[in-house]
């Protein structure tokens, strides 16, 4: 509930400027088991930006998640540290190099990181596999995760394939960088960790937690502008309510979502066609 | 290609903390008729974020679009400025309330936000229809956008039914708050608006411009850890280079995204299950 966030310096580890890995190792000891986002990204400053305010700030500031900003500017090439080039076969824009990315990823795979099991590395692209919540669940269950910001075209393709990096979406549309996409998995992820969100109850009802979208929500006033609150839930039945909540999760699902709606059906051996209670 | 960004301060339009709707059409002149996301939000200071850096930093420093984050917690009940309250029928976590954010709302319609085909109001929310990149453009062709982020367990339902408020969603994931969705979805729209990126030509290639995912890029160096780039692609032969990415974004569609590559099909008269060339 707190909403008194401001933007507070803390003490995150500075970006490396240097060719030399630095002892990533070495952090502040309540760092150690910390679930961890490792970023990779030419604007290091970008983080932690939102993920610092509200309980996911709160909880980095009580050390139960860490950052790991990795400056792409270090490892580039030559006296401007020149991280991109053209396309080859031509085209506008330019794309992010294979050697220079490589050598960030190398340094990146120190530590914990190189248990790739329990530390994946995912490069932020709308072309790759949608990022659900269930996988967000999945990477709230691992040490940490090392996440490629993107820019300009994207990233060569032969680091991709040398290194396994994963390609994750957060949706089909283009940003101008992974950096906002980096945010939002780590945000989906972090708030997953226990202690993190301060009432663990709320993170098993919501959205896609069932498989459904969540039902409606009312609170005071129970009158507003000629709208009352639904009387089921004034009438203290709890029964009613859950029944009430479930039934509008399902219709909202089925209007909305139909392939939502087919995989929850699949799954409790439904009929998708078939008529709610309601 | 400009990575030298840093974070910088500069003039945006303050967060009324006071319930007297503040001329928000005095603004300097170069706000006139520039595309605007007013943000309805408990933490305007994650405002720009990351969108003040790099391209749309620079775009946002010259004017080519606006930011005016709204305080929600200016427009909160009594003393302590209250926006949340307990869910009707119970359950866990704070429900943002009707009130508050139907004020909030009647500030944000003033201007040319009233004029609704051409400034949406959204609310960020799972349950949305999700954001796609041709949302994306129809966005970057108005006047601007309204934006509702939540927090807690969401909003009322009645202000959402009241004022028409359309949910969107970038993806089927939970995420702590909207901000982060807030500047996904201003980041994707903004970066089409004409001159904010440098080389208007690379939104003309990229992901989902013809319903496709991005073939694969590669630049020097030529060889790379024993992997060479595709030979086509230094062919020097526009023709054969122009075939063999629109044949390797057409496998990968088809590969990682089944739903879009049908939609493609359908659109271009194919047989979804026919050979490619390759």
């Amino acid at each position: 509930m707190s909403a008194s966030g401001k933007l507070r310096a803390r003490g995150r580890l500075q970006p490396s400027v240097s060719m030399t890995p630095r002892a990533l190792m070495e952090g502040p000891p309540r760092l150690a088991g910390v679930w961890t986002a490792r970023i990779i990204t030419l604007f290091p400053q970008a983080f932690p930006g939102t993920l610092g305010l509200s309980l996911t700030g709160k909880a980095l500031d009580q050390g139960l998640w860490a950052l790991d900003p990795i400056d792409l500017r270090g490892f580039g090439e030559g006296k401007h540290r020149n991280v991109d080039d053209t396309p080859a076969g031509g085209g506008a824009g330019m794309v992010l190099r294979a050697d220079v990315m490589g050598r960030a990823l190398a340094m990146a795979a120190q530590g914990p990181a190189a248990d790739r099991a329990r530390w994946p590395v995912i490069y932020l692209s709308p072309r790759g596999r949608p990022f659900t919540q269930a996988r967000a669940q999945a990477l709230a269950q691992g040490a940490g995760v090392t996440l490629i910001c993107g820019r300009f075209e994207g990233l060569d393709q032969r680091v991709i394939d040398h290194h396994g990096v994963e390609e994750v979406s957060i949706g089909d549309f283009v940003l101008s960088g992974g950096e906002i996409a980096a945010q939002a998995l780590i945000d989906a992820t972090v708030r997953l960790i226990p202690r993190v969100l301060g009432n663990q109850a709320s993170t098993e009802e919501e959205s896609f937690s069932d498989g459904l979208l969540e039902h409606p929500h009312y609170t005071r006033p129970a009158n507003w502008q000629g709208h009352d609150i639904p009387e089921v839930l004034l009438s203290g039945d709890h029964g009613k309510v859950a029944a009430w909540r479930k039934a509008m999760a399902e219709r909202l699902t089925k209007e909305r979502r139909p392939d939502l709606w087919r995989a929850y059906c699949a799954q409790h051996d439904r009929d998708p066609d078939g008529d709610q209670e309601l």
